[in-house]
């Protein structure tokens, strides 16, 4: 295996510990970011339906953008041409960029893997186009201009053979060194690698030690929340973690629930990436310190509360469940930016109650309370 | 004809005229409207797309409700059990009602007239309503608590016969007197009669002529914004204007472009609405000083100017064209979003403006530059 250099890590310090669970900061040139964090989805830079100020009021410090929507459009040439991902979007704090070998695997048209890359045409509009390790390095650091990027990886599909998933993993543990090689050595940015695997406790370990010692400034847990089910999520975290250096940020990629989100925690995972608080929000639902409710129940029809007053968030406390229910009832605007803003307020009122608990050594006691009162939410594994 | 009791009317100082412009504030118990104002379209309980902050700090002082709309959904009882539209809306300034017989004639299915009132059905579910010139009031001012209600009109296509148009406007009288006397006197509320009579100057008088005898707290030019065409709309306002009292308010309903704003205020108009910034933004169209703009066409892919920066707005100030661009292409809710608000923010800028220059003396020569920079923006007449 070739010489890897050193890469640029984040200074990342842990402040306290609670069992498995930690909080802390991870510095970045554009500023802190508190962990555990849980990073709003900017799919094709915008956090949808919702303005960036009010992601930042919400208490993100840090958001996430698609490489694979932002290539296909406008794409990444074009958004270096305007200044950047942060200077396009509006978006000043820090940012991280997936892959794109996600939503290549789950939304291109006509995917074609090779050793080197994955060849596929645009869900948009058929056009072709191919990801290698070192062009979505190129595309994430060089042209968007993410703080943090992450490797190339290669998907599985759910459930997968202990054959397929052993291939795979060496796949994307070879992308992940050709992913450095292509990042080098940047004074301001870094490079997360990610662990595959599947369900497989050897496969997950061998994943594991083998990112680990390509020497990443982060380590990501990939293949999660693509339908296992919340406990054979807890059981990868678990298999996993054992095999984690300690002083580096642990990163659970598309989870997820709340309640996923406090087990992972528990676990020792310090940042989360997930879609649900603004999709969740175009469909109705919202997130609350007691569990989800759909607003377009007609039982909320004439309901004068407001969705939670325990957030602090005008989203959470100014609008009536009555007028919430309308909004949404008649197709309006206004229901899906209020919902997706209380939900990403929501969540991170969630990430700073933990990160409150774990500093107080109560983490556990609220980890036992919020488990139990949101028991009812967990998903089940996906039927085969 | 019966006695028509004194009806309460808001106090209406002009206070300052530049030939037939003016300009002054109409006092109401919820706060004063500057005029000329334009009233930003809250059709079901939400000018589409915008917070209602944005809204009042773009600079709108009255914003407008739909009764047709509200009626079906969420319901007029509804909203009245809810505390009124005020409360359910979340706006806290003056709001005028429309009677609904615009939206029965333009949206509703199956309708059927007779001299006492409208039965149509539900474009939503195709349930069966009625609306009276009493239960219209009943609506409006009892059970959402407009502040400005309208009188129920019958509106007949355009164009239309000069027997056609006589048969209606001697109805829409009839139910005005039928309206006032259905909402006698109120402390803090009051009623505008509504003028029809088509394109017919000896209409338009007959109209007029009986709604000011009536003794309305305001007067609506109604029929207008039609299908009539620019020049169309500037010769029936002013073969109305004449048989006005200079002392009422007067209004003309569902106009329309900037061109038609000044046009009208340069003949004495007060008041407008119409739902042309938010339906614009969200179709891609900003009208700005330099006139309307397409975000959607190719030119501003890579355009990082914003949209208007003589507009002291975040949405005119903060995002460039190449974003919008972007977002409308990709269908984001946040391109809607942040178009409504500009467009919003621009026409309340448009009023403060010609506000400005009448109370300086220097309407007509400003009405002159604007006019001859809008002039390709006039609407010509709907083919027949
Ligand atoms: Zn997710
Ligand atoms: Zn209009």
């Amino acid at each position: 295996m070739r010489q890897t250099r050193a890469m640029t890590t984040f200074p990342f310090e842990i402040q306290a510990r609670d069992g498995a669970a930690r909080t802390g900061v991870l510095k970045t040139s554009r500023g802190d970011i508190r962990t555990p964090a849980f990073m709003p989805v900017g799919t094709a830079g915008t956090v949808k339906a919702m303005y960036m100020d009010q992601v930042e009021q919400a208490g993100a410090d840090i958001i996430l953008g698609n490489t694979y929507h932002l290539m296909l459009r406008p794409g990444a040439e074009r958004v270096k041409r305007l200044g950047g991902l942060h200077k396009f979007s509006g978006w000043k704090g820090p940012m991280l960029t997936d892959s794109g070998g996600f939503q290549v695997w789950s939304l291109s048209q006509l995917r074609k893997m090779d050793k080197d890359g994955v060849t596929f045409r645009s869900h948009i509009d058929g056009s072709e186009h191919r990801l290698t390790p070192a062009r979505s390095i190129e595309i994430q650091a060089d042209l968007l201009g993410a703080d943090i990027s992450m490797q190339l990886d290669e998907c599985t599909d759910f459930p997968c053979s202990h054959e397929e998933a052993l291939r795979s993993l060496e796949l994307s543990l070879d992308w992940g060194q050709k992913s450095l090689d292509a990042f080098g050595v940047r004074e301001t940015q870094t490079l997360f690698g990610i662990i595959q695997g599947s369900n497989f406790e050897d496969l997950r370990e061998r994943s594991a030690k083998g990112v680990v010692s390509q020497g990443f400034g982060g380590i990501a847990l990939g293949g999660l929340a693509v339908g296992e089910g919340h406990e054979q999520m807890c059981r990868t975290i678990d298999m996993t973690v054992p095999h984690l250096p300690d002083e580096k940020p642990r990163y659970v990629m598309g989870v997820g629930k709340p309640i996923d989100l406090v087990e992972s925690v528990a676990r020792g995972i310090d940042m989360f990436d997930c879609v649900l608080p603004t999709r969740a929000g175009r469909h109705g639902q919202a997130w609350t310190w007691d569990g989800p409710i759909n607003l377009k129940n007609a039982k909320f029809a004439e309901d004068l509360s407001p969705l939670d007053e325990a957030v602090n968030s005008p989203a959470s406390n100014d609008y009536s469940k009555a007028y919430l229910h309308h909004l949404m009832k008649a197709g309006e605007y206004l229901g899906a930016m209020i919902l997706s803003w209380h939900n990403t307020a929501f969540f991170q009122a969630l990430m700073a109650d933990m990160r409150a608990h774990i500093a107080a050594g109560t983490f556990e006691a609220r980890r036992t309370e919020l488990s139990l009162r949101w028991a009812d939410t967990k998903s089940a594994p996906k039927p085969t």
